[in-house]
Order: structure tokens, then C-alpha cells, then sequence
């Protein structure tokens, strides 16, 4: 089975991830538990050219070819062999977050972003989880464990609320596969949603 | 007006560019020489990621999302604004490349490699010369030079002879566009060849 996480920044996606991939764990499921950019030797070495440097170093469209070319070394390199071997793969973000950061920042990308995903990557999380939380509120938690600020004030809380409204749009158009939970509340709180509705 | 220069390895296409660029611009004609994988601070970067390391450090699919991501960069950043500055822009290498080479390495990928093409970059040179020269003369040229060598022994005589007939091929396809320039004889025989097309 091959899950993803997503959500606004501070939203505790990253948290989530781990939970549940200790959970199934414990449950004697064997489970890999990645991330995106990166996840494989070579896309973590393509997320250093996206994480590095200033917000005009790549244009929208440059950018979204390093993170799809990032995102099909992982799929080769690390998703694929562990669902081949009957691992769970857990995957901290994937397509759905170059659909919502796109969304957010350049909605009229939105239909290169899905001919591009679909001639080079071509699959989806067989389940997405969405965490969704008030955007002020990630911000605050971000703040509080001293890091995710920067992130915010760089792009901005108008910016994250226009994230949600992506994420959400996302999991309207694809109720199948996509399940928003509630991100308010403990770790643990919002685990044993994550859990429940496994 | 925008020129691209092609070839197998050895056949004297970097050394025509130049040539030809200070010809234009013994002439008076503002003329900017570049090359590609690279040609801009960022595609330059994302060269790094394609020339260094093994042969399968990067699947056929994620390398030319790589080439196409750095032609990308490449384009916005150097080419276009060159062009509008009415300058004239010489390539040693543009989108041929990534047709002839994965033609001739991986030929079922040439309808993925056409597509993404046109989703991501669009535009083809006004202009290309493809250098034809046996690659058994360009293997000589290049052990003469103490360089070059290593290429043609890692990829093989035979992968440049199928790279010389997809280059052929190129041409047979886009005559409007595609000039085939005889690369034998001495580089300043092969300029002549070139101006004389011109």
C-alpha cells in the first residue's frame, strides 16, 4: 500500500507520517517512511537546487521539472521496489504537493502541472491524507518549536490559506483516494483519526 | 536568429560554433556563443547532476527531465532575452541532442522525448548544422587531442554510429530547418562549408 501525507506548512503532516509508520510497524507491517523533495540518493541531491538559494532562482516552470524529475528517481529508485517486495511506503508529500504549491502560488500552471505528472510520473497513493489545520495555527506551532516561521514569513499566511484552499480542492475532485483530517488537537488526537480512518 | 550546432562526439561542432560566432562578429552582428547542458548559472548547476557520476546514476526518463529542466533554464535566462535584444544566439547543442542521443541509446522513448518537448520548451533553433563526420575520424580526432577518448570508449564506436544516423534522420525529418554540413577536412574547410550555407 502506498500512502501519502499533505498540508499546509505547521500543519503536522511530517508528525502524522511517523506516527502512523511506527503504528504499522508495531503491527508487524512492513513499512518504509520517505519524503518529498528527496527520499532517494539522487533526488535528495535535486532538492538541494530546490531548497538552496533565493525564491527567483528557478522559474515556476524550471522548478516544477526539478521536482518531477526528483520525485521519478524516487518513485524508480526507492516507492516502486519497496511495493514490489509487499512493503507499505509512507511517503511525507508527493504530486499533490506540486498541485497545491502551484495552485497557491500560479493557478494558471495548474494544467501543465497535470500533463507533466501524467506523461512522467502516471500514478497516485493508492490512499492521501490530507491534515488540515487552520493556517495561523501552523503558524503558531511552527513559532513555538522554533522553526517554520521563516518558511511563513517568506510566503506568507495569505499564501497558506490559499494552500488549503488547493488542498481542499484537491480532495473534492478526488474523494476516492483523498481523506481530509481534522489537524486540531495532541499528536496522539489527530493519530488516532489517521488511524481510524485507515 | 538562433543557430544550433550538432554531432557525434569528435566531429568539430564546438570548434564550427566558434567559428562561426567570430565570424558574426567580426561582421558587426552581436553575437552570443553558448552551450548546452548548461549555458546559465542554473542549467549549469543542473549539468553538475548529468555529468558527474556513473552511467545509471539517473534513469533515461529522470535524465531528460534533468536536460529538459536545464534547457528550460537555459532559454528563459540566456536565450530568449538575447533574442530580444536582437542578438544573434549560436548553441553547440540544443534539443537535437536529447532526441539523437536517446534515439540512439533508448529509440522507444522518442515519442516521451517529443512530447515533453513541446509541453517545455516549444521552440526549435531558426537554424541548425549538424557536423557529419564518420565517428571513426572523430575517435581519431579526439585520441589526437588527448581528450575525448574516454567517451567514445564508454559509450562505444557503435552508439556513435546509431547517434550519427538519428542525427540523419533529424535531418531527413525537418529540412526546412536542419542543414547537414560534411565535417571532413580541416576546421577552417568546415567553416567555409558553414558560411557558405549560411
Amino acid at each position: 500500500m502506498f500512502i501519502s501525507f499533505e498540508g499546509v506548512d505547521g500543519s503536522g503532516k511530517s508528525t502524522q507520517a511517523r506516527l502512523l509508520a511506527e503504528h504499522l510497524r508495531a503491527e508487524g507491517t512492513e513499512t518504509i517512511l520517505t519524503r518529498e523533495p528527496g527520499g532517494s540518493p539522487g533526488a535528495e541531491e535535486i532538492r538541494r537546487l530546490l531548497v538552496e538559494g533565493g525564491g527567483d532562482r528557478w522559474s515556476p516552470e524550471t522548478e516544477i521539472l526539478l521536482f518531477t524529475a526528483a520525485r521519478r528517481d524516487h518513485l524508480e529508485r526507492l516507492i516502486r521496489p519497496a511495493l514490489a517486495q509487499g512493503a507499505t511506503v509512507i511517503t511525507d508529500r508527493f504530486a499533490d504537493s506540486t498541485r497545491a504549491y502551484q495552485g497557491a502560488a500560479r493557478a494558471e500552471l495548474g494544467d501543465l502541472v497535470e500533463k507533466l505528472h501524467a506523461l512522467m510520473i502516471g500514478i497516485e497513493p493508492d490512499l492521501t491524507f490530507i491534515i488540515d489545520l487552520d493556517p495561523a495555527e501552523g503558524l503558531s506551532r511552527g513559532a513555538a518549536r522554533g522553526e517554520g516561521e521563516d518558511r511563513f514569513e517568506s510566503l506568507g499566511l495569505g499564501f497558506q490559506q490559499r494552500l488549503r484552499e488547493a488542498y481542499a480542492e484537491i480532495a473534492r475532485r478526488d474523494p476516492g483516494r483523498v481523506r481530509v483530517i481534522d489537524g486540531a488537537g495532541t499528536p496522539a488526537e489527530v493519530a488516532a483519526r489517521v488511524r481510524a480512518m485507515l
